[in-house]
This record gives C-alpha cells, sequence and structure tokens, in this order.
C-alpha cells in the first residue's frame, strides 16, 4: 500500500497498559497490539517496534494519534510539548512521548489525555453522537474526566484534570485517600485502590450491600454535581472497571446526585430524564483505541490546510 | 436618529440593582441608569420606562443585550428562554424578563448570565483582551463565575453555577453555611452574607487579621483548584465587593491555591507567574453593564447572518 493510505495510527498510553491501533474507525481496524506500560524506555521502543512493522506492512499512516495517560504538555509551541509531565506513574516524571514518536513515524501527530480521546471517540463512533457537550467519565486505577464543550476537549492554561478535584466529604469521614497528591481528591477517595484501602480487598470482590460504597456514592455524586455546575454536560459517561463490575452504583450516584443539586438547575436531564443522564459509554474497552485514532483523524485533517504545524495538531 | 442607529442597549439585572446601559462600548457610553431590584414587576416596568425613554430620545438600538442573575434559561428554543428560574432571590422564580423585553422593543436579544457577560465585556474591552480561555469570578452579595473557553462562555445542559459548587472544608470545621439551596456550598461559605454570618459583622468591618478569612481564604482556593481542573483558565480575575474592600486577600488565595494543587498541574501560570494569575478584574464596576452590551453586539452580529433567530441570538 503507498503512502497515500487512508489508514491512521494511534496509541493509547494507559497507566497499566498500552494499546496500538491501525485503522480509521471502529468498523475498519486493521490491526491492534497491546504491551504493558513497564518502564519507559523499554515501552516506548517497543512501542515504535509494532508502529515500524505496521508501516512495512501497510504503508505509512496518514497521522499518529497520541491518547496518553497524564498530566502531559500540550500547550503549542512548548518545548516540552507531549512530554508526560508531573504523573504519579513511577519513572515517568518528564518523558517525551509525542515528540519522539512523531519524528520516528514522520507524520502529524494528534495527542490529547486518554479520557478526552475517549470522549471524542464516544462522540465521533459511540454513545456520544450527536452531543456537543458532554463528559466521559472513568473509575478504574485512577479517576479520569473528559469533558467537551462545543464539541472540543478543553484546553486553556493546559487540559483539564478532574479526577484531582477536593471534592466535600462524607460528615465525620477520615479516610486519608491514596492519592500521592492530593490525598483525598476525588481520585484519591474513590478510585478502585481507594476502595481496596478502605474496604480491604479489591472493588470487584465486594457486595454491592458493602458500606464503602457509600463513600463511593458520595465522592462520585460531587464529582457530577460540580461538573453539572461546570462544564454542564448534557449527558455524562461513566464507565471503568470499577463501574462495569458494579451497576447498581448508577442508580445511586443519580439519586445522591439529584439530592445534592437539591433542584437548583434547570435541566429536564436531571429530574425526568436522569436515569438517561448518567449511562455507561458505548464503545466498552475500544473507547480509548479509537480515541488515538480520532486523534490521528483530526491531525491529518489540521495538516491538511496551510499554516497547521506538527506542535498544534492537537488543537 | 434613524432606526440605523449604531447604538446597543444593555441591562446588567443584578441581585440587588438593575443598571441600563446604552452605548457601543466603554468609549461611547451614551446613558445609564440604576435602578434597585425590587418586586418583579414593578422593576421591568421601571426597566422598560427607561428604554422606551432612550428608544424616542435616540432612536431603537440595533439590539438588546441581558445579563441577569440566575439560574436563567438560556435553552434556545425552551418555552420558558430568558426565563429566571430556580433564584433563591424571593419573588423572581419563573420570571420572564428576556422574551418580555424583547418583544417591547422589538429587536434581537442576547441573553447570558451577569458573570458571563461581564467576562466577556473584560475580554473584549477590559483585563482580559487577547485571552480566549479565562475566567472572571465576583464574591459579593453571591459568588459567581464566568468561564470563557476558547472564546466563548460554556452552555450545555445549561449555563453554568460555579458558585454553587460544594468544596472541601477546612477540617472541623462546622459552619452550616448560608445557601438556601445547598448550605454550605462555595456561596454558602464565603460570600458576603456568610462572612457576616460567621463573623458577627460585615465583610467590610473586618480586619486582615480577623479569623473569618482563615475560611474565606481556603474556600476560595478551592474554589480556584476546581477552576484550574475543569476549565484550565489561563486567568483569574478576581472582583466583587468582598474582594475590592479586601487587597490582601490575594496572596493569601494565590498561596493557599499553590498549597492545594502541589505541584500537579505543568503550567508557569501556577509557578513564576502565580502573581499574574489571580488579579483584580479591568472595567471595575462597568464589567456588568459592559457586559450586556457584549451580548447586545453579539445578538446583533448574528441577527446580521441568515437562519440567527431570536431564541439563540446568545449562543
Amino acid at each position: 500500500m503507498s503512502p497515500q493510505s487512508k489508514l491512521l495510527a494511534g496509541v493509547e498510553l494507559g497507566g497499566t497498559k498500552c494499546v496500538c491501533i491501525l485503522g480509521t474507525g471502529p468498523d475498519d481496524v486493521r490491526a491492534v497490539e497491546r504491551l504493558p506500560t513497564a518502564e519507559r524506555e523499554a515501552t516506548l521502543r517497543q512501542v515504535e517496534a509494532v508502529l515500524e512493522r505496521w508501516r512495512a506492512q501497510f504503508g505509512a499512516p496518514r497521522a499518529l494519534g497520541i491518547a496518553s495517560f497524564g498530566p502531559v504538555d500540550l500547550k503549542p509551541g512548548s518545548p516540552t510539548w507531549g512530554f508526560i509531565t508531573s504523573t504519579s506513574k513511577l519513572g515517568w516524571r518528564d518523558t517525551d512521548v509525542a515528540q519522539r514518536l512523531g519524528r520516528r513515524l514522520g507524520v502529524p501527530v494528534g495527542l490529547d489525555t486518554d479520557v478526552n480521546g475517549a470522549a471524542l471517540a464516544e462522540g465521533r463512533w459511540g454513545a456520544a453522537r450527536g452531543l456537543d457537550d458532554y463528559a466521559y467519565v472513568t473509575v478504574g486505577t485512577g479517576i479520569g474526566v473528559g469533558s467537551i464543550v462545543r464539541g472540543r476537549s478543553i484546553f486553556g492554561m493546559n487540559h483539564t484534570e478532574l479526577g484531582h478535584i477536593r471534592v466535600a466529604r462524607v460528615t465525620g469521614d477520615t479516610f486519608a485517600g491514596v492519592c500521592p497528591y492530593h490525598g483525598d481528591c476525588i481520585e484519591g477517595l474513590a478510585s478502585g485502590p481507594a476502595i481496596e484501602a478502605r474496604a480491604g480487598k479489591p472493588a470487584a470482590q465486594l457486595p454491592p450491600d458493602h458500606p464503602a460504597w457509600d463513600f463511593v456514592v458520595h465522592g462520585l455524586a460531587q464529582l457530577m454535581h460540580t461538573m453539572v455546575l461546570t462544564t454542564a454536560p448534557t449527558r455524562i459517561f461513566l464507565g471503568g472497571g470499577v463501574m462495569s463490575a458494579q451497576s447498581h452504583l448508577f442508580e445511586r450516584i443519580q439519586q445522591e446526585l439529584k439530592r445534592s443539586l437539591n433542584s437548583y438547575v434547570f435541566a429536564p436531564e436531571l429530574d425526568q430524564g436522569l436515569a438517561q443522564f448518567i449511562v455507561p459509554p458505548g464503545l466498552g474497552t475500544m473507547s480509548g483505541p479509537l480515541g488515538a485514532l480520532a486523534l490521528a483523524a483530526d491531525a491529518d485533517n489540521h495538516a491538511a490546510k496551510p499554516l497547521a504545524s506538527f506542535a498544534n495538531a492537537s488543537r
């Protein structure tokens, strides 16, 4: 296949695994490879090897999309654009990902956080089709939120990081939380590791009536109270390992959110539409890798216009 | 003057006063009138009388901008578009403001919250010129936040309302808060009435070393911690009656924010640029009325395009 291939390459760089993907969308995935996210140099070399093997087999992709765990420097023109910065993941601080992979492949690079990528993929191909303002939340080894405003992820000072907001606590709860940066931010209170630290066993093993869920429901409802009032999503897609194993949480979070907002916000989404307001995502475990493809498609579209440059392809 | 006048009319509808304004911008204000925000029917009649007097004197304005306290229904096509909805202001629930005033003047209407209007005015004429992503915060009889993302206010399910997020509390603090909807949301904890309820006298009379400020600083820093992680403003403009009377609060809030974020976010704004990150607004007491003019200008521009309609002029 020639370099004029329509194919796009994507890398979802997650905290525990990397998924490399080649294709144009969910109905046209040519190849997928999963690797553990281990020591950074070894991991990035493995990713490069996959991408180069695909290039030899299928031709050069039109663009590369990277959906990465964060925080990552997304500022156009920054010397460390595309670097993972102050992550709590050991050994990955100040690691160049996007400049390196872009140089290696020699194609335009689209870059965003893993959750922003997943949110965009849900909008293009999944459960958020037709929506302009919505959010994707994952509750698993961490808590991440991708907020889409008018069809695009938010980018100002840098990308958003709602998993690390501090929320109102249940009165009298003194659990210190597990976030190495913030202790009892929402990730520190309600992620999988936080639930395990509080309950003494993994979240997947807890029955629906375990008291640890009360704190998780309260914390996630507070996160969503904040989301409703700060970015006003018309729907929230709530996924990740903790949620998919504990479907009883959806209705409890909906009810706790309603109680917390106390009829202050005028919106049918919070009234008769509540059961449709907080729902599972549509692409399942493929939302992350497809997010990387969506970012590649955007980078390809940007590169087709004059004045687009490598460093701002993802804006 | 003919109906082809360039003049725009604006109404800032605040919780304690209404400001009517006629002009095209800060260097061309033809008339300003202030009225107390009293019983709704009497107040709206007074506003109508001012606007009609100006129309007789100056000709019909090209458009009307309304920057209103909220919550207000901004949803295009909603039968109650332009109504104030679940406000805590007595006697103003479910009050048609924008449809009524628009019909009366027979011109396009631009509508947003008072703080979104003020934020847009700061971007067009004030201290936020040249910025695309920033926020305007007012701390006075209430707490309001206008968040601008890519040059526009956020609108999804409805407008945003950050004054009513619940924040992490100072450990052991049991003050119930004064918000009739949420008790200890940030407005309930750190607005002027909250400070007075806690300290026993008005905020303006408290010395800088009064212990009540510790709670205000903590609460406002938590609000800004959340803002940094949810809409990522490149600068925060912090004004309102409480802030303008207590300038010592700026540095304290900056330091508490830095402590709370704990170097997690990669951005020069939070490091060497911290003193320039949280600053007073540039238009002073005129940011609200000029916000109404900015909304009128936007409505006029929308109306000049085909397919624009009354109900979505403010989007």
